[in-house]
């Protein structure tokens, strides 16, 4: 198995590589399982989705933040309950991605067809629906009801986040702050819960899971800015997803909050006709030329500088130098 | 507090009567609890859902049965778990309810409008979600796995019915044994676990617990065959809500399969004329003529009189008896 791209770092180190390949084999199999159902027409859905499966970022991080916080060198301190709270996050993940893509109107995820596109919305609605309930079933058969509420706040803030979002949608006056307000809810907290849940699993002490959960925050919307600066700039054939959702469904992102607050009075009412307009080439021409592109990335930048200073409360080791190496991928990947 | 239609008979009994209502208080109650946010546009939305509490079948079916399990004759056996577990039920329903409207693309919902005509499909979407989200995590406050387990198991059933039921749209040769598998799904399963759950929670024994599965099944079929019938041939100001929707959306309930099954070749090309047409008034006037619509109600009614069967394995009581005549509501309700 040749881990994707966003896990090539975790090569450099073969016992812990090995550890997070075999947890994200027990996870294709963990989904495997869960997601067959009685009804045929269901199954045919559940393995169109299973083709969504990307960079698995969640449950690496789970599985990574587990050996992280007790210093392993090894999968050794990885429980049953690492594996599968790594496939609830990696389905509830699934789940937010099929919701999305009705959201966005998309009609391309991982080279594929979306559920919407190929079956319609009514389905990918549903198909979500069950995917989310799945994944909270799923998370019950831990016996452990903390981390079913764990689970329950965190996707709770994961929609807030979303619909957040959609409340402030074709507003220009949306400002930095509550961008990344709804960076931080719909996906950070996702990502900040794996990073703590590893640890809290491996019996690491308070400080070590608290410090995860801020590596995990600060990746996560490290992640984010990513995504939407790709949304932006990126070649949909390199990304592999639809691109040019955000300006469509008029969500102001980062580069663009930057260029509206840089602009004198009347360049932000020409930047307001092109996004009125809808005009993906000449807004990129914009954010290029006024450097917010550069701006937004190195945002994000120093958002992995900071996940990284907050890992020297972990243990020192190999599994916390990939931690580190995999933050910075989250900004370097172009897909 | 005046009792919604379908719990008129609870009346008859006033310490019942009390019980039930004390605990639908409470479960009101969870609701603001749970449902408050620290995002304020989340906060509007959920105050908009709240009006959409209507029957309260559910809650009222697990506090009962609660109560009837072990043969009370008042509130006594009901506990926190009861509480919570009804105010759980609830909110998945109402969670369905959003996400139904945004398949049915219905504009009105007891009596007021729904969340996607206000506020479009994306934000009923997400807040169907949230209201999931919400529920899960309301139901893992109980601190006891097998309770999400059980709630996880049934909302899995419930989203196959639905895509089972999306699966089979304009599909005229969708017999009654797949529309009863889809209606067993879709909404006997919740109502199913309503009933179990609440015997289980009072400490009943197996075979009671299994007996009221059974009730809630058969109950909960009959009330979706009366909803079916209701859409076909209902008023749209005493239901409240947007009818006619299972024939604009091509999903063929039980009475118009009764009348394809009974119809020669001729007035079989002629009835799927009328449903390619969408011509409600021709097709009800069909299902009128045909005795359809009668024989689909005669069904619903054999479902309630076997739900009440059910019920000798249960201890006799004035629960018992109150469970007996909400069966019969249940297809007697023109609303």
């Amino acid at each position: 198995m040749v881990p994707p791209s966003i896990l090539a770092p975790v090569t450099r180190d073969p016992a812990l590589a090995a550890a997070i390949m075999g947890g994200l084999r027990d996870v294709e199999a963990t989904f495997a399982q869960q997601l067959r159902s009685d009804v045929p027409a269901v199954n045919e859905l559940a393995q169109h989705v299973e083709r969504y499966r990307g960079k698995m970022l969640r449950p690496t991080l789970l599985l990574l933040s587990g050996m992280a916080a007790v210093g392993a060198r090894d999968g050794a301190p990885l429980k049953k309950a690492h594996r599968i709270s790594a496939a609830v996050a990696e389905m509830i993940h699934m789940a937010t991605l099929v919701h999305d893509d009705v959201l966005d109107e998309a009609d391309t995820r991982r080279r594929g067809r979306t559920v919407n596109s190929l079956r319609g919305n009514e389905t990918a609605v549903m198909l979500g629906d069950w995917l989310i309930s799945n994944s909270f079933h799923l998370c019950s058969l831990v016996g452990d009801p903390a981390i079913n509420v764990l689970f329950g706040e965190t996707t709770n803030i994961l929609c807030e986040g979303e619909l957040l979002q959609l409340s402030r949608r074709e507003d220009p006056t949306l400002d930095e702050k509550t961008y990344m307000e709804i960076v931080r809810r719909k996906t950070a907290a996702l990502v900040a819960t794996c990073c703590s849940l590893g640890a809290r699993l491996s019996g690491a002490a308070d400080e070590v899971q608290a410090a995860l959960s801020l590596y995990g925050e600060r990746t996560g919307c490290a992640f984010q800015i990513q995504d939407d600066v790709l949304d932006l700039a990126g070649e949909e054939a390199v990304v592999g997803k639809t691109l040019g959702r955000d300006l469509e469904k008029g969500k102001a992102t980062l580069p663009v909050i930057l260029l509206l607050r840089g602009a004198s009075p009347w360049e932000r009412s020409e930047v307001l006709q092109i996004i009125h307009r809808r005009d993906g080439t000449a807004l990129l021409e914009r954010l290029r030329r006024s450097g917010c592109l550069d701006e937004a990335k190195a945002t994000a930048q120093s958002l992995v500088d900071a996940a990284k200073v907050a890992l020297d409360a972990v243990p020192a080791g190999p599994a916390r130098d990939l931690l580190r190496d995999l933050a910075e991928e989250v900004v370097r990947r172009q897909a």
